[in-house]
């Protein structure tokens, strides 16, 4: 029996923290792991920018609530759910991802969480686990399925790598040139193609 | 971080070969693990009765796609995941839920597959894996999920032991004798009000 292993953000929705900061008018919160490698790093400075604009984890939600998925990806989700179970596993907050599961209908999530103090401001954030998107596909190897993952980026290379059949979406050319036994597809009519073909 | 493994038959939708026995008026298929003990045998036998009625997989989830799910899961369900993740874990097969799980919403399935032939007729069952549902909660655990499971009966025990915390939802008075360590419940009403104190 197959399962599909899935990245969020570039598959089926936009850079959520990207989105936050165009619509805050925050430039800071545009900072990514490109700028600062250590994510712990990265994190923590977020939430005091967050923090030092008086940002609870409400308004940031009513700002993530204001961004759709990506054209396409709900029709091609409810298909593909539909077809075969899908896990979205992303390295975002189930909190912050909320409005946007919501729009695609409360598809399966593994991701990380936050802390939220008593008057509502984001006090911490708590990884789930390490190595995180790796350890989602090999934990459904264990139950005995057949594991196809797909993803962006150099954070979910581990996952592919781990799944029975890895698949590239809009990847950046540096991952495609690193990672060339992944297929790469640029559409969601391509991932039909492939997964199609499976089941 | 919290995720609820949930039984499927008796908790969010009726007995499924019962509902089939009487809607095909095939009486033989009331047959159940009461009868037969063993498992194997009676999906054995299960399928020789389609097979000895001409039965195919189309015939059988037509009969499915006409039930409905318990009066309230839905809203029930649809609740819960907007509160948390639900995984549905079941010993039926993912080809007979399928209707029924469309009706709910497609929250995520893991249970057992149908080989199907050329012809559309049932060939064969496929157990996921033996003692499925406790490894699924052993998964997750391994995931670092804090586990909360709900079922209806005795293959739901193992599952409900391995949880962090597993709960009845209205289980036979054996089972209820047999186990007095899980909260017994009989309404969506009490399930949200035991779920509303943990998240």
């Amino acid at each position: 029996m197959h399962i599909i292993c899935s990245d969020l953000e570039g598959v089926f929705i936009p850079e959520i923290w990207i989105n936050v900061a165009e619509r805050t008018g925050i430039d800071d919160l545009r900072l990514t792991t490109r700028d600062i490698a250590d994510y712990d790093v990265l994190m923590k400075r977020r939430l005091s920018i967050l923090d030092a604009n008086g940002l609870k984890l409400k308004d940031i939600t009513d700002v993530i609530a204001t961004i759709d998925p990506l054209p396409g990806a709900k029709d091609f989700l409810d298909w593909l759910r539909s077809q075969t179970q899908v896990i979205i596993v992303s390295d975002t907050f189930v909190e912050f991802a909320k409005p946007l599961m919501k729009k695609l209908g409360w598809p399966t999530l593994l991701c990380h969480g936050l802390t939220i103090d008593a008057g509502g401001a984001i006090a911490d954030y708590n990884l789930r686990q390490a190595d995180g998107k790796r350890k989602v596909v090999q934990a459904f190897k264990d139950l005995n399925y057949e594991v196809l993952a797909m993803g962006d980026s150099y954070n979910d290379v581990a996952m592919l790598k781990e799944a029975h059949q890895g698949i590239l979406f809009r990847p950046p050319k540096n991952v495609i040139d690193e990672y060339p036994q992944f297929p790469v597809t640029t559409t969601y009519e391509e991932l039909r193609d492939i997964f199609g073909k499976v089941f």
